[in-house]
């Protein structure tokens, strides 16, 4: 925060704002690749991947995933274990033939469907690592031979993983990587190239690997502000670090909620997420009380999602474990009092 | 540069910077709701238009305008008299058919082509309001019968004019506007929802009013950037105030080329752009000792771009009267000096 703020008045002592600063110059140059550099280092890919980094958010990579993988009598297996996924299958309708090959809405999204099979002609599975709204995350990518497409807009950057089996990841950075308005695409460059359809140019893939993420003016403080976190996740020991701390914290919180009967999770146990624990209070008449406590206490966003209800609490990388103790510490006080 | 800087500490003495305050906040709905307000007050634009701010540049406004207004069978027509209208009608070929109505090639894009004609049944007519390459600008804009629809980037909010008159006016935020990232667009709503392709939600800017703005998270901090630099403009007196500026500086600017003999300027003088002034020495080996004395004088992007050459001076809104002053002079003493 401190460097974002600096950087708007002098950006590295260059005497211009980041808000001013040309974005072909070569002080814009060194961030787009420190920015990318930092990526390939913390997912570990190879020379097949491209790192990307463009305008808009996942809901604009819901329609350029299928534009440039999807043809139009071609068919896509989308797996839906939410809100997300099942946005991201609607827009790839548009584009192609949809397979919807999993669906956990049997159970009200409480757990990921691993139970399915794909076409061996599908263009591609696409999945949802993380949902936020339900509270759950793949904690073990599907095998597939076909290539596997993933939205980690919301736990990006959340654990070490073997990213080199995806053939496209994508993120809107304001979760775990900086601020709205960008979005990362790590991309297999041998998928590429294959639909018929001509693309639009800012739509494209391989013209933005051609033009380094440059076709046009790119959201130069975004990137700016997912360089220097991406740093900070370097300097703190990379993904492995983050992958012990949301560890930590997801396993003191999901502990205290089932060690209290006065919470409850419903979603699966195996199936939680590491970013966004989902649950209740028992007695549901209780939540507006608990709810006074955490704003209190100065613990916003505690409310679950008006869909879903209840409680939730995020928990991405920039959180720390004190935050979530003192949390849990207020769960456990309020348990005594009204339990 | 003061208040965004400070608002990545904290924002409106929330306590929360803003690049981590929810975009479904009052804080974040009242930023919006003024930047929308004031788009109108500056433009003075009545009830039958909205105002949108949306991911991307005008770039992804090339594909957009197309994808909402263009059938596949219909025709729009493009007025071409630079590389970026280039760009556009070459995106809009994707959609539907262009018609490229006028095209001042013929003379290296020294000037606007005014004499051209349209079909009444094209869906649009397109422009873009000013060159940045080629330094020209529309000082009256076209009558015509079918939507006007104006790439506005370089030049929005630089003067006053009957902005009511335009079907949908797009400008990628980062010349006049604020930073990159973000794109404004100002649509009248009875030119939408006519053509017969499904459009993707992100692109469909009948859902974007619906949302007001909101459908994804938005581009929050090019937001906020934006909404001050448009409180900073309506406090200085709004557009007549910055036409007054704009003519201003570019007078003394075109002045001084022409009483020069040193200098040179192509550009027709009726279509000369109040943004960017395109500029020659009449003796092109003089070039480089100019650009090293404006760099040594910390003046910065007075280079022509690459496909023209000679030189540019842009003078946006931000550009104080006395930037202007010094660079002629400058060249006053140049010429005094080598002419």
């Amino acid at each position: 925060m401190e460097q974002a703020s600096q950087a708007i008045h002098d950006f590295n002592g260059t005497g211009l704002s980041i808000l001013e600063i040309g974005h072909r110059t070569a002080h814009f140059q060194s961030v787009m690749d420190e920015a990318i550099s930092a990526v390939k280092q913390l997912m570990q890919i190879g020379e097949n991947h491209d790192v990307l980094f463009l305008h808009g958010g996942a809901t604009t990579q819901f329609m350029e995933v299928p534009m440039n993988l999807l043809d139009e009598q071609a068919t896509a297996a989308y797996h839906v274990n939410g809100i997300w996924g099942k946005k991201a299958a609607t827009e790839a309708a548009l584009f192609g033939k949809v397979n919807v090959v999993a669906d956990s809405s049997d159970r009200n999204n409480t757990y990921i469907q691993k139970d399915f099979s794909i076409s061996e002609d599908a263009s591609y599975l696409h999945i949802t690592s993380n949902n936020t709204v339900e509270g759950t995350q793949w904690h073990h990518f599907p095998q597939t031979n076909v290539p596997l497409v993933a939205d980690m807009s919301s736990d990006i950057f959340c654990r070490p993983a073997d990213y080199n089996r995806f053939a496209l990841i994508y993120a809107g950075a304001q979760k775990n990587m900086g601020a709205a308005g960008v979005n990362m695409v790590v991309v297999r460059k041998d998928v590429l190239g294959k639909v018929k359809r001509r693309l639009p140019t800012i739509m494209d893939y391989q013209k933005h690997i051609a033009a380094g993420s440059l076709i046009n003016t790119p959201p130069v403080f975004a990137v700016y502000v997912s360089m220097l976190t991406l740093r900070w996740i370097i300097q703190e020991g990379g993904l492995t670090e983050m992958g012990k701390r949301n560890e930590a914290k997801a396993g003191l919180l999901y502990h205290t909620i089932d060690s209290l009967p006065i919470f409850k999770s419903t979603v699966e146990k195996e199936d939680r997420s590491l970013m966004n624990a989902v649950f209740f209070l028992t007695d549901p008449s209780l939540e507006t009380a608990f709810l006074d406590e955490c704003k209190k206490e100065g613990m916003v966003g505690v409310k679950g999602y008006r869909t879903v209800g209840g409680l939730r609490v995020s928990m991405y990388n920039a959180l720390p474990l004190s935050s979530v103790e003192a949390i849990c510490s207020l769960m456990q006080d309020f348990a005594r009092r009204k339990g």
